[in-house]
């Protein structure tokens, strides 16, 4: 082999080596995950965390997600906006946080008196409901995947027993969104405050009472040192799931193996999150009662019978409205609503009251 | 350059280059899945198909998996001894027909009276449940993830109407597992046969009763033709999981991302699945009810209430049992479900309840 051909072999060689390298660099994309949860939040901003170091590890680092909790980057309540704006790949939050967007997003996080765990994921995924949430979301040229969701959440912490409808009127309760409609139908003056400050309100009494999540994050957010009952369910708050939110374009430039894993990730933490509530929410409720003297109390069957009517209002506004989406997207939850009731309230409820009645183990 | 130093930085590019080709072929990587389900079974046969299509999709086929349904490779019951034989590298199948490697298998499908679907998981990936199972796996040297859950199951097929517990005395039934014991103590003449039997048993008064799945599955198997009475729910089955058992020591030594991805599909699957089977269902007892006039009951209330009884002793023996790992899953097992209980039945069960009361949309 004379010199001239070994140079030019050298030279491909040099090429091949030269493309590779770049190769490998193309193949390991860096998204930046902004979120809305505090860092290390129990559940949720655990979450994000780990659908993040999921991705990651599933990928072999090829798609690797730094995560930015709420206000590291953007705060909270701008991460959907960092995303389409293009300061971040992807956002971990809950859908029904971008209402000013389109108030249709509230049913993919969930709405008062609606869906279950359960019935959320059959109707998205089977029921035509990401096919909705996708055109929502198409709009702004972001892709939604369901990413946890917290159970049935706590009804909320009052500083005075209820003994029926009438102890709602005028009460001064913090709960936000739909929920918060739904409560000033049957009478509360409802107000919106961060997470931060509703210790000290409830303190002083500017507050009456106050919802956040449910049991295992409301522990460490001490309530329990200013309101004693507890009450329950969050006929308001049924079974609420979180998004992680991606640009679609960039999304859709990903390999198809990368696609899959960010779908796959994402279903997996659906079930990961929510077995992490149903696991420590009741942890948390023991050391609520037995370590500091929380009062359990259901909801007097008033409140929970208007509330019912007050939900059914509230979701008949949505359908009547005038944006086409909206309209759209509240009749397919009510049509889907209506068939898995027909299951769940056939099936699974039936066993589940009998298992309260007669199972003693 | 001289030519000697060409030569060197030659061949280190040529062995670069040497190298490159067999790593991308050893990447490749092929396994069977030989899974108990007959083929495109709904829900189960499906979900099998899918789970193995997600696997190859998320590793960009570097790990491909080859389904074998239902007697193409092996009899669906000896599943699980292929993969321990090597036959096989996976197998899909529900953990609990194979009580005969260990009783306490029963556990991480479902037992009588046992946890719900989302209870299930909770106890698996937050309270010791996955552990044992990789304790009892361990002897066999295989790894069991959880892959699915049909929710709660149906009562069964019954040719006349049960007016209460002493219409199960005699009554010859087909239902299996810990379920037929539960049915024995009630009275019944619990017989277990292949799906393909019960039909010609049913019609034929060789069978009283049958249970199968649900409405999705035993819509297509035409029971309906025989027995009218479907009753509701099966109080034996309240939540049954799907698995999937890998060779142990094949999966670790795979690379770190096929074994995430293993999981995280599985653990997307545990979804999708149940998905699949709360927005199904329903159409199929639409179907069943609406087009072939079947008729939908509750259970007596001392039938439910007896079967109650009968499960906590059933449990209870296994509790006993002299086999330590048997002794130690059920104790975990009856510890966790009194924890989630505290939860379910505070929250979510009374937030059905009066959902199913009260709301009207």
């Amino acid at each position: 082999m004379d010199r001239r051909s070994f140079i030019k072999t050298a030279g491909i060689a040099g090429a091949a080596s030269a493309l590779a390298a770049p190769a490998i660099a193309q193949d390991t994309i860096t998204w930046r995950m902004v979120t809305t949860w505090p860092k290390n939040f129990p559940g949720l901003g655990v979450g994000a965390q780990r659908l993040a170091d999921r991705i990651t590890a599933a990928s072999g680092g090829r798609l690797t997600i730094q995560v930015f909790s709420a206000g590291e980057l953007v705060p909270p309540l701008q991460s959907l906006d960092a995303v389409i704006d293009g300061t971040a790949e992807m956002s971990h939050g809950a859908a029904y946080y971008w209402q000013n967007k389109s108030t249709a997003l509230s049913f993919f996080t969930g709405v008062p008196y609606g869906m279950t765990t359960s019935e959320l994921s059959a109707w998205v995924r089977y029921m035509g409901g990401q096919e909705i949430w996708d055109e929502i979301y198409d709009q702004f040229g972001v892709q939604g995947f369901l990413s946890g969701n917290t159970g049935t959440q706590a009804g909320g912490w009052f500083r005075d027993e209820l003994t029926s409808l009438d102890s709602v009127k005028g009460l001064r309760f913090r709960t936000p969104g739909l929920g918060g409609r739904v409560w000033e139908k049957l009478g509360a003056t409802v107000t919106n405050m961060a997470a931060g400050e509703i210790f000290q309100a409830l303190q002083s009494g500017t507050l009456d009472a106050a919802e956040f999540v449910g049991p295992y994050n409301d522990l460490a957010l001490g309530f329990y040192q200013v309101a004693k009952n507890y009450y329950m369910p969050s006929f308001v708050e049924p079974g609420l799931a979180t998004e992680v939110v991606v640009d679609k374009a960039k999304y859709q430039a990903l390999p198809a193996d990368l696609q899959a894993i960010v779908r796959d990730v994402a279903q997996a933490e659906y079930d990961q999150v929510a077995a992490d509530f149903f696991a420590n929410d009741p942890r948390a409720l023991k050391t609520l009662v037995d370590d500091h003297g929380v009062i359990v109390r259901d909801f007097p069957e008033d409140i929970m019978q208007a509330g019912a009517v007050a939900s059914a209002e509230v979701i008949a506004d949505l359908r009547n409205s005038d944006d086409a989406l909206v309209k759209k997207t509240t009749e397919s939850f009510i049509e889907a609503l209506a068939l898995l009731r027909s299951r769940t309230e056939t099936i699974d409820l039936p066993f589940m009251v009998a298992r309260e009645k007669f199972l003693e183990l």
